[in-house]
Order: structure tokens, then sequence, then C-alpha cells
């Protein structure tokens, strides 16, 4: 995103943090215009302004969640592993733990965005471009770590991190955030049953 | 849920059917009792007549999903492996597959109720308890296949599911359901990295 000057960056965060907010708080039924005004704490009329549409706004929401998200997953990238995966269950597991503990609401966000991409293709266009980095990101380690189909355990470990997120945000267990060393031995599982040893 | 009679018992169903569609379709914004007659095909009124509050409306919704899935998943109940893990593969494959493609409109439904239940404790109770019988056989089954973290193993291969599912119907890879082969293929690895062998 852009940004002209630092006060509009600052506005367009704040609207779009707002906007999180309620989705989560409220759910997709308590997101307009005039209610993210208030909870920003903006004049009437502020985010109309800055996205006129409610797609224009949604658009806003999913862009600043790929932003928060890439900060809390992988503030310094992932792991480069010396051609094995010593690290990876550590590195994964910590991100994952601070996702879920510190992160919720964002996760309860990007559900009912996930959810509205389904019934509207422009947004889904856009959802789907944000998930690919991390994606990407993945693929290349399993295939630095020795996996002959690189792409389908990225996609197999991302499910289970997806899996998780979803029940401790909004599933049956969404109480209990398993701890770092339980979180570690599921991805040691995983990666064992992925590459053998 | 006790039916009184087949009528009573078809216009239940045919409510809660509808409100399940109602909110795959529109989420939770389109969900109101007026809409639920339209789609219903009955007179105004019929649905507040069965569930006067929206609280009533969403959890006959939760109860009829908590039916359809158990007819999806289970219809046969899970295999009993005899103290091998052999059959679970295909069998946890063939219902994931199942799911994936004939029921998509279900998952939707179900993650816009369980995005609610975080904002109504009543909603969640009702929720929770819809899971944990498929919880309960899987850990039965770890068990019996000589998993020495039956529960931890049983939430795990549920979050793996519960990520692929809501990849399949929300998530970026909404359209490609895996095939059986390379569900059973990934069910094979997770169980591989759990119990050895």
């Amino acid at each position: 995103m852009a940004a002209r000057t630092t006060t509009s960056t600052s506005r367009a965060e704040l609207i779009a943090d707002a906007a999180l907010g309620l989705l989560a708080e409220r759910g997709m039924r308590g997101l307009t215009h005039r209610a993210v005004d208030g909870a920003a704490g903006l004049p009437q009329g502020s985010t109309s302004n800055y996205a006129r549409t409610r797609q224009a706004l949604l658009e806003a929401a999913v862009r600043r969640l790929a932003e928060r998200e890439a900060a809390v997953l992988t503030p310094d990238g992932l792991p480069v592993p010396d051609g094995g995966t010593d690290g990876l269950p550590d590195a994964l597991a910590l991100a994952l733990h601070r996702y879920l503990t510190r992160h919720r609401e964002l996760l309860v966000a990007r559900y009912e965005l996930a959810l509205e991409a389904t019934r509207r293709p422009e947004l889904r266009e856009f959802y789907d471009a944000t998930g690919r980095q991390f994606r990407e990101q993945l693929t290349a380690l399993m295939a630095a770590a020795g996996s002959a189909e690189p792409e389908r355990h990225a996609l197999s470990l991302t499910a289970w991190c997806e899996g998780l997120m979803f029940s401790c945000a909004a599933g049956s267990h969404h109480a209990a955030v398993p701890e770092p060393a339980e979180l570690r031995t599921g991805f040691r599982e995983l990666l064992r049953g992925m590459l053998g040893g």
C-alpha cells in the first residue's frame, strides 16, 4: 500500500484496523462505514471518503490483514534450514503460538473475510493473493529439506496450521491454545511423516 | 431431536435446511425469519412459529448441521481397526472427499455458525457439543492403533481435516478439492509421523 504522507498512511491504517476490529467483534453484519467512523474515532464520512464502496472497504481490510499477519507469522522471514528441518518445528511453533495467543481477533476477522469472499469474486482474487507468499516460502523450505513433493507438503502443513487456528479462534477448542512445546511436537510428527527419519 | 409426527419433523427439517442454505448463500446477514419462510416455501410466520427467537433459529440450524454432518462423515460409523491403521486412511479420505465434493454449502454454513458462536455463549455450548462425538470416536481409534497420546493425536488429525475443509470451502484453494488418493497419502503421512512405522 503506497503511502503519500505519514498522515494518510496513519488514517488508512486506523480505518482498516477499525474495520478488522468490528469484523471480529460483531461479524460481517456489524461492518458499516458509519460503524468504522465511530470505532476509529473519526468524523462521520471519513471512512466513505477513504473507501467509497463496501467492496473497497473490504479490500482495505484484507490488505491490512495481510500486512499484520505477515508481521506476526514471519517477522524476520521463515528460517532457512541447512538441508534439514531441525529449526523448522521450533520456528513454526513459535509463530503459530504468537498468532493464537496475541492476535485471536485478527483470526476471527480473517475467517469473516474468507467467508465473504465465497460470495464476492472480486474479493476472492484479492484474498487468495495474500496467502500465496507464505505458501511459496514454505514450499521452498520443504524442497530444501528434501521433500519429494514440496508443494503438496507445504499445503498439508498449511492445512494443519489453518485447522488449529480455526479451532482456537472459533471452533470447539477456542479456549485452549496449545503450548509451544505441544505445537512443536505436532510439527515434528508432521515433518517426520512427510520426510521420514 | 424427538419428532412428534412425521409432518412436524419434515417442517422442522425444512426450516433448518433453509436456514443452512441461506447462511451458505448470503452469510449471517442474510439469515432472517422472513427469508427462511421464503426459502423454505412456507407461509410467512412459519419460521417464527417454530423458532421464536434468533437464538432458537441458530440452535435449530446447528442441530440440523450436526445431523447432516454425521450422515456425511460417518454414515456407518468410523471403521474399527484391528489393532492397526490399515483401513483408517482409506475411510477418512473417502469421508472427507465426500464432504468436500458434495456438501460444500454445508461447510460454509458451518463456519458462519462457528464465528457467530464466538459472540453468543449460548450458541457456543451448543456448537461445541456437536463436534465431541466425532473426536471421541477418533480418540478411541487412535488408542486402538497404539497411539501413546490418543487425545492429542485425534486433535491433530481433526485439525488437519478442519484446515483442508476450510481451505476448500472458503480459503485460497476453494476450487481445488484433492483427489481421494491424495487425501489418503496425507492421512498415511500423518499417521506414520504419529505412530511410527
